[in-house]
């Protein structure tokens, strides 16, 4: 084919694209076309015009080139790409935002073209690097990255964590691609059309940066071709577009962000599209045939600790993550600078190919991990169980990805002590229990936090593991079992007159209280709640009957934590249940003072107790 | 005083301010000396060198000089600058992170001269933006922003929003300082001593930038006075500097971030100062006795809607907030570009001078409400009910500040329909739950969000009002009151066989059912739970001991909503709870289909009660 040729036959692509995307959202009555209308160039360029390497009939193939939209709301544009591949009929395209469709309103994986769910703003260009971390220093592949990006997104502060550990990661096979057509939502983005003050940013953090006109596709595809030849560093494409482009109505106009065209303003735009050949199909270049290095699983090896052996769980994560690692040899390590304090230090040191510092921007920590674990990686992220708050929207999304990650957030609670409230994490069992099928682990030991980090390594899914700052002694043996969905009844007799529910640090406390009931005659069952989601119905359940009454004790916010799990494992509880939390503004101190101010302590145990014993 | 006399006295300043930081943490055992020592030539030029306006008597007048320290574990710096200024004796500050004390590990506004909490980091800047904006644009005051930063810290996307913003809103009442002492916590951090590098990318952005040896007075008051004469953008000042400065054994030396020196060591460290003149003082200058102008306090007009109307709760907060605004003049609106979907943008063309639109950057749009909130503005920030978790973290930081912030997030639930989960709120009730003594408000019409909405601008602390998408039919009397803590018996009988404990969207579900139940001959009662928090204690026991059985049900996934929060209440409860809630993976499709998919619907109700009947 001849450049002309080509261009003439890109040509007819897009407009073919165009009519998809006005087709598929009107029949919707909803969705975003301007936005995918301004970007139809830039992708149909990267697809059809030989830049991109993707065996469409193998969308896991692992050296396909990756494609992600960070800007979610064009999912038009891009159902439209890929029914214009010949891989989408254009009678699936019309179930488009349809209950029960795989094109959904915003890309999820139902989906199989789709690398990630997108739609939250700002969270493309981190997943991206996720893929292309992957490509360069885990499967050594030549895939490459492309990252389409909104130029409303770029405020997003995700965004400048990416371009900052991007370049630092000299992630020559990551693109971005900015669709720079001027409107947000509500009106003028921040530069308006001004490709310079992106060009200016971006570069100074060390990226090739390339502007174009969005609609020429000998711009495009020449921008694309520089790019693959930047070596140590990523490119972005700026690309001045016009959103809403094809239909003069509503070309540049403020007031058509996600908005269909009526029906008769679809007649109109189809006049202007002219004539659409809706048998012309894009080609995509096929990839190499390459394949990963083998990485053989081997044996873990056996636990090593002593009963009352004084061992944080965050030293046993490190320990544990370190020893596991032959028997998971797709695990990688991300922390956010703290890696010294989460103990994923340990892991670093013995295996710093499989470690990735991902500094002080939990953000992109966690929508890289979701790069990764597309990637078939199983990433364990780390940082403070506070700080894990600041990913908390990548980690929501990342539900919709079906992903497979596992956070560790350690310092939880106000056993931190003297380093005071912004330390602490007191929201994280509320938060990570909102996640649709998540796993919620709580170890109070070292034994239980190495079978749990194994459990968790075993498991497909998002899993949270919270740990503790201070030492804690080992209760069990290395023998014993644990596993997501469990608890252990640590204390138990027939004279048990009430049930303590804790895991963690509190944990400790309700086996001090145990002892000191038990001097005075009073026995209590203990219950290490290990798994906060999904709870053990069963257990619990006995234990009331058996006990009547139950008593949960956490280091957490008297919300959506321990508390709540136990009550709502129950449907009819006959039992009275107290629940101990932290309902005082936590501050500085010593452990055990906060722990005794906040009443979550042995002493706030046995008088707990005693008061019902009372009643 | 002669410039080499100043220069001594700063010295004299700088001695006696490494000897208070290094006793305090050698005295408390821990906390973070090296990155203090790196800082005390910075923050002492800043305030004893004649650049810092402040009057240290009224740490609330309204012109005083701002200062936040991003870098918030510099705490002992911090309080050695008020010790040094003669504002804090040496007995308290040997109380540093002892329990009960003012001095906490991490600032809190515990202590009078904190503006804001801090201690997770990355928020100081966007904090220092909301003092600036409320100075530039609303109290009129010359007074300017300091804002220590880490170099550390400067990885965090958040920094890059305040860093967009503060240049947009052309705040040259802002002066940023980066301490680069080249170390964060397990090491060096991206950019080590480059200080070229930071000045590049900031001034990338429409800084000015200043590069300056951050233990030279001279280079630093210089430094301090062109940033003062800069016009139309902001200020920051690139300090390259020691971490561990003034103790040769821990100067720029790895592994001793964040700890203490033993008693030996502080007492060679004390050797190395050399003569320490614990009477010396610094002088802070007196800022102008200006005020901010008034603005008097009107009335609300009053409400406009007729039972039935169908009005959407997000448009009944627009008009709310328009509509209130004279009664509460200090109220300012931010959004994060979608000011056309929350409706904050009703006011904003109502009020253009109390409106900030804050782009797609929620975590310094939090940051700066919180900034604003300290300058005695009551902020109303609105969002995507999804997107404000991009901001947990500010949040949960904000309410160590005592903040008097409002969050509204629109969109909530299922129900949005076709757009799909990415923009579906339905973890912000359990997150907002969990702050505490925040008060979590979700109105079910445009009455009782209007009235909400005037209950929460009353209302000192942090409030979030959750609003939905669709229009739902007007079903209070305007004359009807509402309250923070309150509910609504909204059917309600002698028969009823079982209570539906609603709010939001599923209040309407609710009454439909009890239509659909009622024309079968069985009563159920319905109870709008307005206020998920503090939640109405004795109207759900009231009802359950009059119907014998609850049903929750909640746009939200199962945890640590409304149904959790409705457990939560009861102590004991001998009746049975069904909580219907979010509980299949959310998909893009019609309201209705979605409801009934995840039964949270009529029928999912209807049917739950006629299973209680039968049993």
């Amino acid at each position: 084919m001849s450049e002309d040729e080509r261009t003439e036959h890109l040509k007819r692509l897009a407009a073919l694209m165009r009519y998809y995307i006005l087709a598929a959202t009107t029949q919707a009555g909803s969705g975003h076309p301007t936005s995918s209308l301004s970007a139809v160039e830039l992708m149909g360029g990267l697809l059809f015009g030989g830049i991109f390497r993707y065996d469409a009939d193998r969308p896991d193939h692992p050296n396909n080139d990756r494609l992600i939209f960070s800007k979610g709301h064009a999912s038009p544009l891009f159902y439209a790409l890929w029914a214009a591949a010949g891989k989408l009929s254009e009678d699936e395209l019309m179930t488009y935002r349809h209950f029960g469709s795989r094109l959904e309103g915003h890309p999820t994986v139902a989906f199989p073209y789709a690398e990630a769910a997108t739609g939250s703003l700002g969270m493309g260009l981190s997943i991206g690097l996720g893929t292309a971390l992957n490509a360069k220093y885990l499967d050594k592949l030549p895939y490459r990255t492309y990252v389409l990006l909104g130029d409303s997104e770029m405020a997003e502060g995700a965004q400048w964590e990416a371009v900052q550990l991007a370049a630092h990661y000299k992630l020559d096979n990551l693109i971005g691609v900015i669709d720079v057509n001027r409107l947000g939502q509500r009106g003028e983005t921040m530069y308006g059309t001004d490709l310079a003050a992106y060009e200016k940013r971006i570069s100074a953090f060390g990226w090739a940066t390339f502007t174009v006109d969005g609609h020429s596709f000998s711009e495009i595809l020449d921008a694309y071709k520089k790019a693959r030849d930047v070596s140590g560093r990523p490119s972005m494409i700026i690309a001045k577009t016009v959103k809403g482009k094809g239909f003069s109505e509503i070309e540049d106009k403020d007031g058509w962000h996600g908005k269909a065209l009526g029906k008769e303003a679809f007649e109109r735009a189809l006049k202007e599209l002219g004539e659409i050949d809706t048998s012309v199909r894009g080609g995509i270049e096929k990839p190499q045939d390459l394949r990963p290095p083998k990485n053989p699983a081997g044996k873990a090896a056996a636990l090593d600790y002593k009963m009352k052996d004084a061992v944080a769980t965050r030293t046993a994560y490190g320990n544990a993550l370190t020893r596991i690692y032959p028997a998971f040899p797709e695990i990688v390590s991300l922390d956010g600078e703290v890696s010294n304090s989460t103990c994923a230090g340990e892991f670093k040191d013995a295996h710093p190919d499989r470690f990735f510092e991902m500094y002080i921007a939990e953000q992109n920590m966690a929508g890289a991990a979701l790069g990764l674990a597309r990637r078939h990686k199983i990433p364990f992220v780390s940082t403070f169980s506070a700080f894990m708050s600041r990913a908390y929207d990548q980690i929501r999304m990342s539900r919709y990805s079906d992903a497979n990650i596992k956070f560790v957030g350690s310092h939880a609670g106000v056993s931190i002590g003297e380093d005071g409230p912004s330390q602490m994490g007191l929201e994280d069992l509320a938060f990570f229990r909102t996640v649709l099928d998540a796993a919620v682990l709580y170890p109070s030991d070292a034994v239980s936090c190495e079978r749990l980090v194994e459990a968790a390594a075993q498991h497909d899914g998002i899993v949270y593991i919270r740990t503790t700052r201070g030492k804690t002694p080992v209760i069990y043996d290395t023998a014993e079992s644990f596993s997501i969905g469990g608890s252990k009844v640590v204390r138990a007799s027939d004279q048990d007159i009430a049930t303590v529910v804790a895991a963690g640090i509190t944990l400790h406390e309700a086996l001090k209280a145990y002892d000191a009931l038990k001097k005075e005659g009073i026995s209590i069952r203990v219950i290490d709640l290990y798994t906060v989601k999904p709870v053990d119905e069963q257990t619990l359940r006995e234990a009331a009957a058996d006990t009547g009454a139950i008593i949960t004790v956490e280091d957490h916010y008297a919300e959506g934590g321990i508390g709540e799990a136990v009550r709502s494992a129950f449907e009819t509880c006959p039992v009275p249940i107290h629940s101990l939390a932290v309902r005082k503004k936590p501050k500085s101190g010593k452990p055990e003072e906060l722990l005794d101010f906040e009443e979550i302590s042995q002493q706030a145990i046995v008088a707990t107790v005693k008061r019902l014993g009372m009643t």
